[in-house]
């Protein structure tokens, strides 16, 4: 199977590549690094990125940012960085991309636990989550040839522990364990999923 | 009370308007009518709209639009017409209204029923009504001085027969019931809910 890997040299993405690279052709891409550039905040960098791989079987993308700070002092601008990443980057790596995925192909989206479990200076992180995964659900209904897609929603990773702070009582995921949500999705059959992983 | 309601002259707004008018002095808002006019696409606007208003001790948003549309024709720019209306539309009169909201007051967005049970057409709309509740869960805990957040999610509105042929099985929900909602939001003590509106 051809499956790129968007974000493939962050902190999951590197693992998902391991889990997958032996048994199948990987795409690694990123914004700075990997077999292709792709900057998911514009449109025309995500058209050339798919013109230049071309037909694929999967994409999976550990991508994107948003912001974290309080509500308080929260500004429009602040919200936006997150829908210009996080949400729509992978959004519209979705909405293109799917002019160039073959059928029964699958496209694997990250969200969050703070989708349904929120912290403090999360709300803007929250919402962009659960826009994600409410897509998921969506979408799966409309993808044409039998294209999956689903979202990953990991709580905070063991190996991001600069936010272990601002997760208190979680128990930080095992990297494992999140590598595994990735993997159901891309080789599972199931569609319109939202993979909560936790411990 | 004195409580705004921003979309009054709406299918919904009109009918909320009714349900409080006769107890509490009504502040009522749109993009043309009312004795407000605010533009909730632009931050400017409801800095001054606020600024006119002055204190207030509740916010009903029944107000903001988004793309509905085939998934396979779906571009970034549908997307972010349900972005800059009725997602960040009224994200935006919480992050500029929380400045301007006295201590207990209450905040009451719009979502709907397709966050969490979509329909053919509908990925946009299920990913903005889902951003929205998601940040209503969030929000909840972070607002200062015990204001209070809520969304309302109804499903296809009995004033509403066009969009009938689009819901499939679904009865439509009668205005009363839908407007309890926000009667149950502004009056009530609940924070952090997202009200599923059905039949």
């Amino acid at each position: 199977m051809k499956i790129i890997i968007v974000g493939a040299s962050g902190t999951i993405g590197k693992h998902v590549v391991a889990a997958l690279k032996n048994d199948h052709e990987i795409i690694t891409a990123g914004s700075k690094s990997g077999d292709y550039q792709v900057d998911i905040s514009s449109n025309e960098s995500i058209e050339n990125f798919f013109k230049q791989v071309g037909k694929f079987d999967a994409l999976v993308s550990a991508s994107g940012d948003a912001h974290f700070g309080p509500l308080n002092a929260m500004k429009d601008a602040d919200f936006r960085k997150g829908i210009d990443s996080k949400f729509m980057g992978q959004i519209n790596l979705v909405l293109i991309g799917q002019h160039y995925i073959n059928p029964k192909g699958s496209f694997t989206l990250t969200s969050g636990s703070l989708a349904i479990d929120p912290i403090a200076y999360g709300s803007a992180v929250t919402a962009i989550n659960a826009a994600i995964d409410g897509f998921v659900r969506s979408a799966a209904f409309e993808l044409d040839n039998g294209v999956r897609i689903n979202s990953v929603a990991p709580d905070v990773v063991e190996d991001s522990p600069a936010y272990f702070p601002y997760f208190p009582g979680r128990i930080p995921v095992k990297m494992d364990k999140v590598t595994q949500g990735y993997v159901k999705s891309v080789l599972g059959n199931q569609t319109g999923q939202n993979y909560l992983i936790v411990e």
